[in-house]
């Protein structure tokens, strides 16, 4: 299984756990993030991108896996995803370039082809 | 003097000591940040929310000033901040929370009265 | 107007802005905080010295003024507190240590006296 | 070989080969891990629930497994770890629920069987 | 394919993929990095000890790869990257002597033989 | 008070505090320390010039002073602190170039007189 397929698998697991544990904590996080992410002044797209931004900074895949999803989905191109990359790389230096690594693979995965190379 | 405005101050005068020291590193960051928020495929007003939105994660004072200035600069209002900001937030939890208290700061002195409260 | 009371401004400040502006994911963001901090299977003072252990490592000066008091507020002592500081130190090193100097300060405060030196 | 054997298998192979290369500042740090989870005003088991939150925020599995297990040994129960994991979602938002993720893994491991789903 | 050889392939397609899709951003940081490791009024050799250092404490594994690497083309030896490594254990403390782990690995691999241990 | 001095005051005071407290992971943590920053197979000023670049990235305004005046007690001059700190910056990207204003100002007092400009 590769790693974008790890993520996805353990997102779901870790959802169905905290729920059958009851974690109210966990539920209201699930409350802030539906509440964050919707159309409001700013399109979810440019939410969706901006953290996208944020997870290149703090080098969290799945993140990075999310909220690419959400972001292409909402209508982001893969020129917008990039640039979003850019700003985490502009902001994080040469640590988020790193980071930023496994933001490409996931574009290769949503777009459905390579980037060209 | 605010806290805002020293930190205008002591941006020019890095700036100012930097190149005066003949920092390649820092002249090549200067390219980097210029490329960075262009307008591209993603307008430079979304590129600058995004960084609202990392500079609230990592609790960067210096960065939500500029940040929100520039993006303001571009056309955002008042509530597309806050947006970006929100991102930061759901991302960074209790701990963006405490950084996102500069940034209503910020938008207060850029947009020339006081949040409602 | 000293650090600690100038921390205390600026949340409400921040909290009657935030709600001012109908912010969604900070009153989602409110309900998180509250389900996280009452008395479960853990009473709720290891739950806020938790909270301090974790805001010395982040470097939350505000979090450390936050939790300290309401650890207080739920029982905790001076050494109990100094002990939950020492893991942030242990977890967090030298950059730790510096957080932990705010963390003695708060104490000060809260214990209404200075520590021995 | 699993994550968690893994993880275990290189701390180990780590700290041998840091005693044998002699590192004092590593027989330093494990004074301080010594000093820091004894018995004290606060029992080792609330101790180890802090390094547990504080491991949730930084992402460190390793630090996870360890110390959910020195938890464990301490006394503490499969509640009580959930709500240290539930402190540090609550400080570190949308990033910190996906390092809990492992925690819950740890979780499993430790208490011998899976979380209820 | 180990973890070693993952990230030095990882880096090359990462590095095609940018300069394919014209990132000027990532060209920016090319120039930015080529300036910060070139022999000034220290050796590269220094300059790659200093990048070894912070990687240790941002646990950034393809760091640690890269600048062991060049700070052992550049002439330093096993102790000293190995004091290097411990300057990062120092100003991070336990979750430093994790990332630290796979610095190890690294020397291992770079030196072509094993650690005493 | 300046900053400089405010820092320096607060190290002293919280090192006695911790002291008359008799804690013992403060008294491990200061023999990590001064195990760490001996004169070994690296020259205690490269260790020094190490922690500053870490100091950048972890934006630790105490530790910048601090270690910036060590460096330059065993022998490191402006250019030297500079190239450490330009390290940071390409490590750290815009978040440290934020941060590296402080170490120009600490910079300034140490040498006793200000950058050109």
């Amino acid at each position: 299984m590769d790693k974008i397929e790890e993520i996805c698998r353990k997102r779901k697991q870790a959802h169905q756990i905290l729920l059958s544990m009851d974690s109210k904590v966990y539920r209201a996080f699930l409350d802030m993030e539906a509440a964050a992410y919707v159309d409001g002044a700013l399109a979810k797209k440019y939410k969706e991108l901006i953290a996208v931004g944020i997870s290149v900074v703090t080098d969290c895949g799945s993140c990075m896996q999310w909220h690419i999803e959400q972001a292409v989905k909402a209508g982001a191109d893969r020129q917008e995803v990039l640039e979003a990359v850019e700003v985490g790389m502009e902001m994080g230096g040469g640590r988020a370039t790193v980071s930023a690594r496994f933001a490409l693979e996931v574009m290769d995965k949503v777009f459905g082809e390579p980037s060209p190379r």
